[in-house]
């Protein structure tokens, strides 16, 4: 008999009332009666869970009524109705065979475990039921983002991770090398030169783009920033698409277009596991999610519009919106949450905040660059149009001690049949943490990385 | 007037013959006549590129005959039959606009450059023929790998790059710091402890396996040896599908269907591609891929059938083929380009050569360990049926020296209802080796490194 998935037992239900099947999965729950016993059956492709039931006319009814939670099994046995819910399937075991033994001690003992606990581990908190659809909302958002991507035409590209590149200018990354740190700095390391952990893909992305037109990376990269917070993790994943031709307008019809398609795409594919995060969380989840989707277009202001309606707020901020400078959490969170109810694009910010490659705008003061808020996790991309004029770009790099030379096949671009052209970012465990209403970094990525945490 | 793309152009032409188009990309070529003019234009979103005409009645004739090869531009014309060939898009022009001009020091002019000239001028080469079609094949089997893997029901893993684990017992990683020389094994870490660069994410992705069945990771995965060969990159891209509940046999049928897919995806979606990367690599890279898909089960033999064929041949080998030993490049060719004229699966390796993970067979000397070679690009899969018996697992640690306590939640799975189960592991560069015809890592990733090499 053929081995069936959970996932296809669901899908075929009806189909298969009455029908012999075979399972091959996990006990996550065993309760067990005189006369017969119930199994919380799982094998991880599908959230919605059967019931396998069997009776002392089982084979082996003792060595089965023995059998503990954790344990690996095969199950063979009929699909009968189900009478506790017609949606999730139940099985009338004819036999259970156990294919790995789990000890009394096993530590997910059928109860509520807090996520710290959890995270001490890591390696077994997938086959929890909060873990069981996190990570399956991982999988099928990334799915979506490379489906909503490359039936559009755009090129996936994998641009470096090791760098000698800083491109950011910003000094927060992690030395790579092979030599032991008495040689390093006096003989020449693998590379010939320092090499680092790259903490964007954007510049080399653009080269594909003056290529390919539309291009998009999607992969990891790494922050060495020594904060412990809840959105920050050292090694995270990234999307970053570049698009030629396009302006920061057209760019912000892409980013809700993408942001839409990948909900839409979770909302359809994970709907059992949306339900369950939507009680984790308190509630909520779905009802963000499905007003995203029935927002015909999000709103769009200028940071100086922003600060304008942040300062009309009294008594209320610990730090006071100011026109040119950043915004903080707080502020971003009364945006979305209280003033647009929903996502909201800021575009427009000042320059001196923002990063050498942004378009300068004819005020002489701000930067063509624009970040997407979003209720629940703040800033969920963020980009801008790039600078395409030589001069301008050559001179801010200047002001900003940029070398020239290190970064001439960049500014070169500009000089090789360059165009308009713009691209965001968007970091997407922080996508996730918006998708699953799970509000810690930690618990959205399956080994995070953060200070002094690198287990597993 | 909408914009579309040179893609849309050709999958549309019938429907757009004699309508108004615009185009929006890059001067490949520019030929001039007295009265008219021949542009060979592309955008990137299609090999098949447009030929743009026009002549002596186009606005401002005199700008657009001087315009240079690199140059990005905007087309605005009609669509006209192509007297060259029905299949190539032809437009005739009644205006084109510089978007952003090229010099005539532009190092991409028009003419056969050697891929070592390219390699040198990286950031560019995406705009030849070479790379458009290379890159496009990168970015079609990329998805085409999601694709098999998502529709199958397998979860999607990210594992971590950044590792305290040594897991092949190799030595040869990048080691991860923020600390400066001086410091480095005097003071904390980022981490707390030692850090390197994964070599793999299987043991990670094995935990995922134990709890969702069916997974797979891609992503990038790092190795520090000093070895400068066409094959060899110190950042290259993997995929490696763990499956629970499956033995060699089966991991062997899987990884069949993988490759069939694959390949059938991109001769389907890269025709013009694959035709082009056909001349250019000498002939009988499409008669490959073809006759894979025509073959209905690979041959498979084990390691010891392996050797007694080829210590059958004389005079021939550098290395003599020997029963308990790995075999050589030179070997790997002869069975599949002569004696198997395809893919074959070669198994039960001997235990000492593989690693310490693989499911030890009764015989005492081999172990349950499957390579995939193929015409042309030598292993290209690695995989194995691992040991899930906790004695012999721990013993063979033991014996490699492998720490049970900095493993012990590897080890554990096989105590926390572990079961039958296997997994491999694939270079997506060797893949795109495989299907391109390039012979050369460097040329099938954007940015190679290599020793010596960290540019752009």
């Amino acid at each position: 008999m053929e081995v069936i998935t959970t996932r296809a037992l669901k899908e075929r239900l009806a189909e298969l009332q009455g029908q012999e099947v075979c399972l091959q999965g996990w006990i996550r729950n065993h309760r067990k009666q005189k006369n017969m016993g119930f199994i919380d059956f799982y094998d991880g492709t599908c959230f919605k869970n059967p019931q396998v039931v069997y009776d002392s006319g089982i084979e082996d009814f003792a060595a089965v009524s023995a059998l503990h939670v954790g344990a690996a099994i095969t199950v063979r046995g009929r699909v009968v109705p189900s009478y506790k819910d017609p949606t999730t399937p139940e099985v009338q075991a004819s036999a259970i065979v156990l294919e790995g033994d789990c000890p009394e001690d096993y530590p997910l003992q059928p109860k509520r475990h807090s996520v710290e606990f959890l995270r001490e581990i890591a390696y077994l908190r997938p086959r929890t039921r909060l873990f069981q659809a996190v990570f399956r909302i991982r999988s099928v958002a990334s799915m979506a983002i490379h489906t909503y991507f490359q039936d559009r035409g755009y090129l996936y590209v994998h641009t470096p991770l090791i760098t000698a590149n800083d491109a950011e200018g910003a000094g927060n990354t992690f030395t790579v090398t092979t030599l032991p740190p008495e040689k390093q700095g006096k003989e020449p390391d693998f590379f010939g030169k320092p090499t680092s952990l790259a903490v964007t893909g954007q510049l080399e992305a653009e080269t594909f783009a003056m290529a390919f037109s539309k291009v998009y990376t999607f992969g990891p990269t790494f922050r060495a920033e020594n904060s412990n917070t809840k959105t920050h993790a050292a090694e995270f994943w990234m999307i970053e698409p570049e698009v030629a031709f396009c302006d920061i307008h057209q760019l912000m019809d892409i980013e809700e277009e993408f942001l839409k398609f990948i909900v839409q795409t979770v909302l359809e594919k994970c709907p059992d596991e949306l339900a369950f995060l939507d009680k984790f969380t308190g509630g909520g989840l779905l009802d963000k999610l499905q007003q995203l989707l029935a927002t015909p277009k999000a709103a769009r202001v200028t940071h100086e519009e922003a600060i304008t309606i942040l300062r009309e707020v009294k008594d209320r901020f610990q730090f006071e919106p100011r026109y040119g400078e950043d915004t903080a959490k707080e502020h971003e969170k009364y945006l979305t949450e209280e003033y647009f109810h929903g996502p909201v694009f800021v575009y427009n910010w000042p320059r001196d905040i923002k990063a050498f490659y942004m378009y300068q705008n004819d005020d002489g003061k701000t930067v063509a660059a624009v970040d997407l808020l979003v209720p629940g996790a703040g800033e969920l991309m963020g980009g801008s149009q790039r600078e395409t004029r030589y001069d301008l770009l050559v001179k801010r790099m200047d002001e900003l001690h940029i070398s020239r030379e290190a970064m001439s096949w960049y500014v070169n671009l500009r000089r090789f049949g360059g165009c308009t052209h713009s691209g965001f970012g968007m970091g997407f465990e922080r996508l996730l943490i918006y998708l699953t209403g799970v509000d810690n970094i930690r618990d959205v990525i399956p080994y995070a990385r953060t200070p002094m945490n690198c287990e597993f």
